[in-house]
């Protein structure tokens, strides 16, 4: 079979498995992922077993030392991923909720009401637990999902795949079956098939690099939903509690230095600079961050930040609409109207006052779980949690109604 | 310039316009929409020159009747287009609406906020009325706008575009003088070029037919919100009304044959057909619609209906399912239980249980206004008001708050 007819007879398997999806009730959905994750745990050792083939071979190709640890599962990653799913069961489910409800002069009463998408793609790459945790999601969102992996984790990932199969047909019977598939075979036209799946596939989402969803963007003709790199700022205001100042950019820059709500840019007020890049430079050199002038733009991902003056708030404002990622930009400053300004003005998923950007997450945000960051503005923007995988419909209902 | 250059730069122009447009108040927004409507009342000779101007052209070009009555403006649809500015300007404004707020055990609070995309571009066809009632939804959305219309009414758009620039510079001043810019150039190239400026033009919205769509879906690095075409379905089980089948039949099939909304194929309950469809034919032939049996998943546009028996209101569902353009889509039943599966199984954007497909539209549906019906499933779906022309931005206020 073609890689093109592979993809398309998976597309409708799954198109198949979601109008399934969408007959069960939430107690059969949390049932299915409660039997997802019993399955798991009783196959753990083929996976543990497929799982050291691809960490050996990773390790006799000469991959770096982070890549193999990010391909390695261990009892602790094999358990939050467990409890992940568990956890994913005990949430509320969007799917159903009524959005709201309208009563028109014409007779015909209106609920906007939470669906699911259908057929979710997830392209990502080397951890394997991305599979698992994202299988969850939709599921529970009754949405049927097509995953593909990189190709250092296939073996962990396909044994994955068996096992959340298993588990699914015990739950569910065969019906379910493609609810949860795996595009195992490793040509690069895979994924350029799957984003070009109109009818069959609703949306694709990357999780992985930027290079990956460029190409992704670049093949699509369904929607992707797209978490590009944070560069997110912290701008220090001459009105700003200098001792706050620091311990925000503290907390943004140095507690998580590889999260991508983690600061890569400090901004600071040019009548502040002889008082306060002091403070800074002492900070640096306790915590071992290295300081920039020349990393505008640059997401660092590291214990590397770089640091300009601005003239003044506006100056940041302007700055941060045109170098920042429209992730994650925050204010220090105790002047309200200066606050409210930015907030408003400032281009940005989550924009910030007097708080760490680190916050933005979807269990910071009350979200219960997250599928991502997206960093577009249509559909969904910031953290996507449960809610961000469906879509709506209008059911309208009469007594013969007709149209005037 | 070349056409690359020259998109590049209205897109720069636009999201400067953007942030102004992102600082003005409602009132100032709706201030300037009287303005706009004023300023095209007062160079409405200009106007209707120009328009006479590509009229004649389109005579002369030897373009069909149709065409050229949809290119023509009458005095009816010029006021209908400054009557619908003023309408615009009148309604509630979506744009610093407050969707939700929480307070997290961690100290912050988080508001969700609506805001505009920023910059929207609106690829059109012959009808010069949607240059100013899309430039209209935009602005009082707060987003700058990028226009491109057939070639056939360059002049009439170029002087619609010059009237209503003249109306937003009198009420806002030359900052907001590139909120609406109209691409003259007529090179198909400059459509490509909109959809591929990623950055600068955050959102495409086509107003045109499956062709223009589909090559714009095709180029596009940006989000796309796609019309296509309204392939409606009723159906009528054998638990119906036949009345009230009949009549909701009448209304979504002749009240407006050129209508998206309108019905397209009629499905009867096999037990049902017996009975019923000597009434469809009596009736086919009063209004003088024409029955077919081999146009299954056509979008006729006229008096021309496809009529199919199916096994079961189940059927019915599979079929839609198959056959629908997923827009709106009717059962027909006095069965509570067969309508609420109706209603969850198909998966179309609108779903109706005994009332007439006709009423899926922004103004039915009490939005207002309407940009469009959308057949996606991402963002919006079914018809789009104002509160489809935003995004929305988490705003996080703390005091000094870190992330534990």
């Amino acid at each position: 079979m073609d890689i093109h007819e592979l993809i398309q007879e998976m597309g409708r398997k799954a198109r198949a498995a979601a109008a399934v999806l969408r007959r069960m009730t939430t107690a059969e959905k949390n049932a299915a992922l409660a039997a997802m994750a019993d399955a798991l745990e009783a196959d753990s050792d083929a996976i543990y077993a497929a799982n050291a083939e691809d960490v050996a071979a990773a390790k006799a190709a000469g991959l770096s030392p982070a890549m193999v640890d990010r391909l390695t599962l261990t009892p602790a990653r094999f358990e939050s991923m467990t409890d992940g799913v568990r956890h994913v069961a005990g949430l509320p489910d969007p799917v159903g909720e009524v959005v709201w409800t309208r009563k028109r002069p014409s007779g015909i009463e209106i609920r906007k009401v939470r669906e699911p998408f259908g057929v979710v793609a997830v392209v990502f790459e080397s951890r394997p637990n991305v599979f698992v945790d994202t299988a969850a999601l939709c599921l529970k969102t009754g949405n049927a999902i097509i995953l593909r992996g990189g190709k250092e984790a296939v073996r962990s990932n396909k044994a994955l795949a068996e096992s959340v199969r298993r588990g699914l047909v015990s739950a569910c019977g065969e019906a379910a079956s493609d609810a949860v598939q795996f595009v195992e075979v490793q040509d690069h036209a895979a994924v350029a098939e799957l984003v070009r799946a109109t009818g069959l596939v609703d949306v694709a989402i990357p999780r992985g690099g930027e290079r990956l969803i460029r190409a992704m963007c670049e093949a699509a003709l369904i929607p992707v939903l797209k978490h590009y790199k944070g560069v997110c700022h912290v701008y220090v205001d001459d009105k700003a509690d200098l001792a706050m100042a620091l311990s925000i950019l503290d907390n943004a820059k140095v507690q998580r230095p590889s999260a991508c709500n983690a600061a890569e840019c400090l901004l600071v007020h040019e009548a502040l600079a002889p008082m306060f890049l002091p403070m800074v430079r002492a900070w640096a050199a306790d915590k071992g961050v290295a300081l920039h002038d020349d990393g505008v733009g640059v997401e660092y991902l590291s214990l590397d930040l770089n640091v300009a003056t601005v003239r003044d708030y506006r100056a940041a404002i302007d700055f941060i609409n045109a170098n920042s990622s429209h992730h994650s930009d925050c204010i220090v400053t105790n002047d309200a109207g200066r606050a409210a300004e930015f907030l408003r003005d400032v281009d940005s998923a989550c924009v910030y006052h007097n708080a760490s950007t680190r916050f933005t997450d979807g269990a910071e945000f009350g979200m219960g779980a997250e599928i991502g960051i997206s960093t577009d503005k249509l559909h969904a923007r910031g953290p996507m949690g449960l809610e961000e995988l469906t879509t709506y419909k209008y059911v309208v209902t009469g007594d013969g109604t007709l149209r005037a």
